[in-house]
């Protein structure tokens, strides 16, 4: 139903309670790429205090929230453990502190309320999905953040901006050709922003962790990075947005979903998910200026969008194959 | 495959053809809220003419061409007995007489047309949503009013306002702490909203007619406006849009769909249905946003979207049961 | 899975590798308007020529790509040989063409890309639909020709226009009565924008390719086009638009599809069909309001959209009968 299950090992449930629920917990952030390791998670939350203390505390926060509401709910325990119902909160918080303002009340209870509604759509979704064998990915996270940053101008303690906070889409201006420093710059952002964070440590470290995750995992990772540079810099997209990993980040995740988590890599998935991750890049700033129209944000809809098409079309596909 | 089916006793059958036929029409309104009684749709009727004349004829009107429609195209009996085929119509009819001009002869075509393409739309969704045993909702009523509206600005027939149609979205301004009149209008406007209708006292009579039905529906509606108000202000939402009911109507139609009509009513179905409610009205002015870009309108989105996920959901949640 | 199938005969296995490839290329562009025929592709490519040779380049790379690429990818013999994987990149590359600079390298390589990323859209759509029995029709290409289109501005070697390329809505303006010219005009020009092109005299060689097909074929071409013109004359569309054939050809293709095409053909297809192709022009407006505001175009989604919901209402409308 999710995004990868496993990882649990039979002698966890040995461990006090409020040790196993802080490994999943974690493991609902390693989730974000894949990974059901809570030292991955761990890791991960490093990374999010090393762009600031916020988005550490919302990233635990959003991902304890939801694994908290999913028990309650008495949903699967098998899902809960594996962080399955962990990494859509973990987003959805992390968007609250990016888009609103980190420190108002108002946003830490707009937090909790998506993070509870993002379980049941998780779980709504999940059960949509599974008449094609799709997992729901980041769509919860996508629809509860995209109703939230929308919806903030409506209201007046969660909107603290100036100025007008939708505007139409304008033509790319700037420097086309980016330098060396926005090359090597946006080959790290775009793993950190699968997290929201446009520094280049921070998906340094994320990196670190897929490849302690997986060799395979990181290779894939660094790929579907190089594919959306690639492709973002063929086409012209303006270099700012290019080094902070502003194109490339849905490229990273569509390329660990078709090669390793859902699909099992091989040579021709290796080519079905590049494919994937150029029409990612160039889905991505589509989104963006249909999005920016009314107030909202890209977020990972290409990845969403992009990857649940082509996993409909593995079945046909006889040269890849469904894990 | 609809909204509540049954109220049809045997003894109708009976009654003369006419009767009969303007007992369906009748339900047809009622089933907006989900009660398939044609005395509910009679006092439905009186509110919307207390409303104007223009919208009780217009009610009458969609209801009775979608009815019709419906026998027209040879669809299940039981279903256009219990009123399934009206509810749309109805909603759609009063679309055309708020949004366009109620005397204009093109806007009475418009409806008739609308009404029409609903029956067919309500069939077609209601097939699609059958795999997962998910109701069509008002998302006809949705897709034709959208349609509608927002094509009215390209035919000279259908658009006599003045000034431009759409706008971006601006930040919410005016008072947003609501006033004691404003919240005891609001809490009848979010129940009359949901015919399109700010007058409070139109949500009054809608409210008696539920409390006739059933009193556990009465309260529930109180609920689902009451959680509507409470979020809207918790906020800060522009407290004069509050007072029409701009906020709570999706809330009211989700705590009825999700506590009563689809879910059996319990503790736990109440807690998922005010957490629904709760989603639904910060879900309202992200619609009502992105619609207004193209000259648009939120209608009951929030009410469709937010309660198919959760209804989706609810066979994952072993704390509430599908009826 | 996909438009109609068949028409490939035995004794083409027997031809050389070559001749069968053309023929499927081809077939390919025909499929456009439901039509299995490499006769009729070839004539539709002479239209092309027609209105620019750079258009009929674009189709015939268009379709050319994408049946490789479906042979690439390894996907069944027989939906290929039908062209069911040509027409989707056919238009692709005519969209490219059209709303892109067509001399452009960096458009050419979008063509490309798209074609190749338009099969697995194909694939993946035509499997998700499955469950109904119902067909991807155009939504590859909607899909993707609003992705490239939309992400065009944010790319400086696709977007070579000046001025914004994103407009808010604005009422219908100048003559809303069409001269007898814009009548005429618009009838074929309806069936000539299927493959993005206003002149009227595409539209009537592409008829013709309909009529050699199947005198039904073309009867209900000109059936759909005058419903389109009637409809959007009856509500007050702008003179021009409907002389350029901008409101009606979805009415075409509905009514190719709801009454030949996926839907046995009958009086009461007809009256169904028909219902659709006014539905279809009503929501074009619509869909055009809704894509100018963040740079898209309203492409063939009033025709998917409507197809859509019709097909699957048929099954529950005792008068029509799927084939």
């Amino acid at each position: 139903m999710g995004q990868q299950e496993g990882g649990g090992n039979g002698s966890a449930v040995a461990r006090p309670l409020s040790v196993r629920w802080a490994a999943e917990v974690l493991r609902g952030i390693a989730q974000v790429v894949f990974v059901p390791s809570a030292g991955c998670g761990l890791l991960f939350v490093a990374a999010l205090f090393a762009a600031g203390r916020q988005y550490g505390l919302y990233g635990l926060l959003g991902s304890a929230v939801s694994t908290a509401v999913a028990y309650g709910l008495g949903l699967d325990r098998g899902a809960i453990g594996a962080g399955l119902h962990g990494y859509n909160g973990c987003l959805v918080a992390l968007g609250c502190a990016v888009f609103l303002e980190a420190g108002h009340p108002a946003t830490v209870a707009t937090a909790v309320l998506g993070c509870a509604v993002a379980v049941v759509v998780t779980a709504g979704l999940g059960a949509l999905l599974e008449k094609w064998r799709l997992p729901p990915l980041t769509a919860p996270f996508c629809l509860v953040a995209t109703a939230v940053t929308v919806a903030a101008t409506g209201f007046r303690r969660l909107w603290h901006g100036a100025g007008p906070p939708a505007a139409p889409p304008v033509p790319a201006t700037g420097e086309s050709g980016p330098g060396w420093e926005q090359l090597w710059h946006g080959f790290f952002a775009n793993i950190g922003q699968i997290f929201l964070m446009p520094q280049w440590y921070v998906g340094l470290l994320v990196l670190v962790g897929l490849f302690a995750a997986s060799r395979r995992a990181g290779l894939t990772a660094c790929a579907g990075s190089a594919t959306g540079l690639l492709t973002a810099w063929a086409f012209g997209a303006p270099a700012e947005a290019v080094g902070q990993g502003l194109l490339g980040y849905s490229g990273v995740l569509v390329s660990l979903a078709l090669c390793g988590a859902f699909v099992a890599p091989s040579g021709w998935s290796a080519a079905f998910a590049l494919l994937g991750a150029a029409a990612a890049t160039v889905l991505t700033p589509a989104f963006a200026a249909i999005s920016a129209v009314f107030g909202g944000h890209a977020f990972t809809w290409p990845f969403v969008l992009t990857t649940m098409l082509f996993l409909a079309a593995a079945p046909t596909v006889p040269r890849v194959r469904r894990v």
